[in-house]
């Protein structure tokens, strides 16, 4: 009932070459369960199980993004936009690599990424009846926690060094499956070209399509100090990419959320989003202000200055899926049509119960309090690494002390190691740069809970919010060296700790746990609870050829090189070319080149393909997914979708929705002809 | 229909001394259809005609506020955030009346508001049926056009110099009336407290209570360069306000939509608001980096900020009260009642039709252009002087060549006289301030109809945001002068002009006018006449005992003194008091307090009520309200609602909805004891 109707009159046209019945190639599917029958009958092709095995291989999980393992000796490509907080971490204010780009010319020169981390999905296996059994008879109110605790057990006993176990919630809830990954510590940057060229189009641009952005970046795995053996990586394919050929995505996509109920859809609709969007944009009304002061603040703000207006944009086309009055229409008919299934069978009828009203519950308790949650909680101190490395500080030494399954899930045994690597990782902070970011979150504590609040009174006390954060901004903590100390110290050098951050973490945690506690107890568990009988509910009705919501592990889409015809009827083609680079260059950001483009057109083939759109599904997370051709061969890397793909958190359109790849091809053209790289490209061509 | 059935049953309780029924004191009624049985039912007191004739000429309309002529020499009293814009516009770098305040020892001290004016209302008429014969046979997509003509003839005739005629229209078309004003021209500035303390509290205690804000401001009317001499002002009472006493607020409340239909609210929740707190927000984040650079900076962009967070945040609570589903759903139900009413009556259901469904129509009609509607024309750079008043020289010059009633309503000779007053007003421009806010609109154009769109490429050419910003805040339209020859000169004038602004304006205006014509024809009329056809039916329906939406035109609403008691069961009660703001003050801006209240802490009574709270009904607009005792006295001035009344544009409820006024006994003791005025008490007094 997800498969959009409306997309497949629209294709029908286009994939001429496709059997009846066509549809459209929708979905985010698990590698062990990929409905190559349905391809198949869609396209004519798909791929066999030894493709699959292969690229699940060779496919990385990049935090927050994507990649492919593309040499023996571990390279790794992804988007500059996935790894621009990792330039920004090795640059100084002498050495601005987001600006000029990074090129290790020899593997000497490759420059560790400071806390980060890359995993390479090696197996798969079903757990849903242990954490069924854990959960069984446990009320609403308690459920979250059991399946926590249950789940920390469960990756506990399988995580073993660089061996790590992760439980994922498949179907929201109607599968639960451990994730068996091999982690990479040292990872170390390769290659990122200027920042300007790899977002060139900057906001404009983002999610238009054509497009211009060199979007590409190479990482190395190292092991022991040396590159990762990695025989089972990919290869790239650098002959053109043809229109109409088949392709396919394999990533990370975060989140969707088409398993959602529709209260749940208009939460988010009505609160969340609206809530996003504002604070969202004061922060980049903020940053524009605050990068505009000189290169050195535009360098120490430009991860989190891209990430916020990505996030907005993103952000303001889900807004308009979700007050399209036809789409929601349609998200009720099909909730409708479930019920109706379910309750056709008496014995299904009663195991299900009510979910859907269970969950609108769940949300109207949730209204109250949402901000409070979010600001004290889930959200609090947005960019702030000081806050955010103090809470950890603070946490992980109480959490320590508890048996692993009482724990916060982010410290139970098996993934404090992910917490540990972020407290002591050698990320530089700017002490302006806090101060903004914290005396934001500060005002909106102020304002929203308003000033005679009692969390408020707590957290700023008599002090202004611009006061506080400049205080606040001064912590020892952006010393890795304080942060070691203080992490291996636990709770007896936290309590005696004077440090600022950690005085004010300590001092109002109580009251951020509590409202924590109640979003547990009355939101997660009462709605996660009833989506596992909802989902097993519609397994029985539907059968279990369908794919589960995102959840930001390993996934696979399908479809083909194509353009799109736009809602006002202009036809967009699906490639662009060098040629257009510089026909759309205007000399002024975001829309300037570098002196090496400037200087390298005559040596470039103005024909090349440069980036180029696909049928393939892919959401936020997706980004630096392989694309691969029908060999299993990387021939770009996708690094955003079409202005329509924002509607894809929630619904999926065939006619309309289009993943954004910067191509092999432009990838090796500017290797060789702008950065002088053959070192580079001789190892992507395995010579 | 209207009368909200929750407030009732609230209410009960707390108006021990109302008469049985007790209904909800809704509303905001115009000065010749105050229903004074209801009142007196209500609330056992209603004021008599001489009372309403007394307070109509006495109350005074300001530019999107309200105010009261309290002497006999043209004395207004306003709010000071009211005129926070003249305050900035007499400062200079060396004389910063924003942060200082303005005192005027002697008339002679004080200074005149560039392009403000106050107007006074002294009649009423009636005027539907000139407007329906005009109208009559008119297809939808004519009607404004054809009303606008109209409405242009009527006033025109009737207006004369200071005698200003308007066409109001009310009850969203079901009555047309022509208000007929005495315009002052020559206003001035007598006394404004500084804005720290005007706005103490600042963001964080807006639309919030217990609070404690001096936020007044005395204006004085001039007439032949002398003050105006004015019989028929208002007396202020300076005895305390007591608990649960009645009283009556006269203002101008700006917009309601409570007679609007449930689609028209419907895209006010999906569309515009979204939009507008988007935009808001980011110019927020903004402002606040631009006030932070300095003094000067701060006193440049005070009003615009003040006005910016104050839209926030009641778009927020606007937000909030659409999707309420409860409150939403009981308008639905509202209109449904209607719509049954309407249609047991043959003859009343075909003359009515269906409005909801052609307004719904036109709303869907919208949507695919309603960013380029606003972003090229009803929200085209907002906050930029230069801009404004290039296209008014640049429309007007066109429009002076057409007959009356063919042109632009603003331009018909009835109303050029505003349009004229801003564009020769004396207002200083500040290039940076310009350029930041022009900078902002340029990016948005681009962001939200793409780099490719004909309008983006007709308005930015190959510049960047930036770098045309820059170069438009260059404009010599700063100079009055440059402004008046080009106003003189006209179409000849404009058409030789080489100023970058006026250039810029000429050279697009074209795709800005079509697209407020595609609105004017697909939306405005179709909207206008199918609200008309509702009207009539809803005065078939129910009589004509009901009040008309908001619409920036003076009307009475009228209540009690009293606090109320919050969603979470908490008591506030009406009144603050001196001890209490200093109580509440940190020393850190907004709870900052200046020098002078400091010092007269020992001279003030603590027991004096300082803000007080009523369930009068206001809205934007209102700020600077008389609140009105029995006696017709005024006791205060309202500057805001709490935060349950920004829900206020579209519901009400009477047990949460509160005025928020500055008391006139907060106002004589600080001009008394805080800034030594005793000459301006005298005159309030009589004396």
């Amino acid at each position: 009932m997800h498969y959009g109707a409306r997309a497949v009159a629209a294709l029908v046209s286009v994939l001429a070459l496709a059997a009846a019945p066509v549809r459209a190639e929708e979905g985010f599917w698990t590698f062990d369960n990929f409905p190559t029958a349905r391809m198949q009958t869609q396209l004519g092709w798909a791929p066999d199980q030894a493709w699959l095995d292969r690229v699940m291989a060779g496919a990385a999980r990049l935090p927050g993004c994507s990649g492919a393992n593309v040499s023996s000796d571990g390279l790794v490509l992804t988007n500059h936009h996935c790894v621009i907080a990792c330039v920004g971490n090795i640059s100084s204010a002498q050495a601005n690599y987001v600006r000029d780009g990074f090129m290790a010319r020899t593997r000497a020169e490759e420059r560790r990424c400071p806390g980060y981390a890359i995993q390479v999905l090696e197996r798969m296996s079903n757990v849903t009846d242990a954490i069924n059994a854990a959960t069984l008879n446990i009320p609403a109110e308690g459920f979250a926690r059991a399946r926590d605790a249950e789940i920390a057990r469960l990756e506990g006993q399988c995580s073993n060094g660089a061996h790590r176990c992760e439980v994922v919630t498949l179907y929201q809830g109607g599968r639960y499956a451990l994730y068996e990954y091999k982690r990479y510590d040292d990872v170390r940057m390769v290659f990122a070209p200027e920042h300007q060229i790899a977002a060139f189009g900057g906001d404009p641009d983002n999610y238009n399509f054509p497009r211009y952005s060199l979007d590409f970046a190479f990482l190395r795995l190292y092991q022991d100090g040396q590159p990762a053996q990695t025989p089972t990586h990919l290869s790239m394919r650098f002959t053109p990419l043809e229109a109409n050929e088949i392709v396919l995505l394999a990533g990370n996509p975060g989140t969707t959320a088409r398993l959602r109920t529709t209260a749940e859809l208009a939460f988010t609709r009505d609160v969340q989003l609206p809530w996003g969007l504002l604070n969202l944009s004061e922060a980049r009304g903020r940053l524009i202000a605050y990068s505009a002061q000189g290169p050195e603040q535009e360098r120490v703000a430009s991860s989190a200055f891209q990430g916020v207006e990505n996030l907005i944009k993103r952000g303001w086309g889900q807004r308009g899926a979700l007050t399209d009055a036809a789409s929601f229409a349609r998200a009720v008919a099909a909730e409708e049509d479930l019920r109706t299934r379910i309750n056709r069978n008496r014995a299904s009828a009663r195991e299900t119960g009510d979910p859907w009203g269970e969950i609108a519950r769940a949300q109207a308790a949730y209204r109250p309090f949402f901000l409070r949650h979010q600001l004290l909680e889930a959200a609090a101190a947005p960019r702030s690494s000081l806050f955010a490395w103090a809470r950890d500080i603070v946490r992980a030494a109480d959490e320590r002390a508890k048996p692993d399954g009482e724990r916060l899930p982010r410290y139970t045994d098996a993934r404090i190691a992910t917490a540990e690597r972020f407290v002591l990782g050698n990320q530089p902070v700017s002490a302006d740069f806090e101060t903004l970011n914290l005396e934001m979150w500060l005002s909106k504590v102020r304002e929203y809970l308003t000033v005679d609040d009692a969390a408020t009174r707590a957290i700023l006390g008599r002090e202004s919010p611009q006061m506080l954060a400049a205080r606040l901004a001064q912590s020892r903590l952006a010393d890795p060296a304080v942060r070691a100390q203080l992490w291996q110290g636990g709770a007896a050098a936290v309590a005696v700790s004077d440090d600022p951050m950690i005085v004010f973490v300590r001092s109002w945690d109580g009251q951020a746990r509590a409202v924590r506690e109640r979003f547990v107890r009355e939101v997660e568990g009462p709605v996660a609870q009833a989506h596992e009988r909802l989902a097993r509910a519609r397994f029985r009705a539907f059968g279990e050829s369908a794919y589960p919501d995102a959840t930001g592990t390993p996934r696979l889409s399908y479809g083909r090189m194509q353009g799109w015809t736009q809602p006002d009827g202009t036809e967009v083609p699906p490639f662009t070319r060098i040629s257009g680079l510089y026909e759309r260059a205007t000399g002024a950001a975001p829309f300037a080149l570098t002196q090496r483009w400037i200087d390298a057109r005559a040596r470039l083939d103005a024909n090349t393909i440069y980036n180029a759109v696909s049928s393939t599904e892919s959401v936020g997370g997706s980004s630096g997914s392989p694309l691969l051709d029908r060999e299993g061969r990387v021939v770009g890397a996708g690094f955003d979708g079409n202005i329509h793909a924002t509607a894809g958190t929630f619904f999926y359109d065939g006619a309309l929705n289009r993943t954004v790849s910067v191509t092999a091809t432009a990838i090796r053209a500017s290797l060789l002809n702008v950065y002088d790289m053959p070192r580079l490209v001789a190892e992507l061509e395995g010579r």
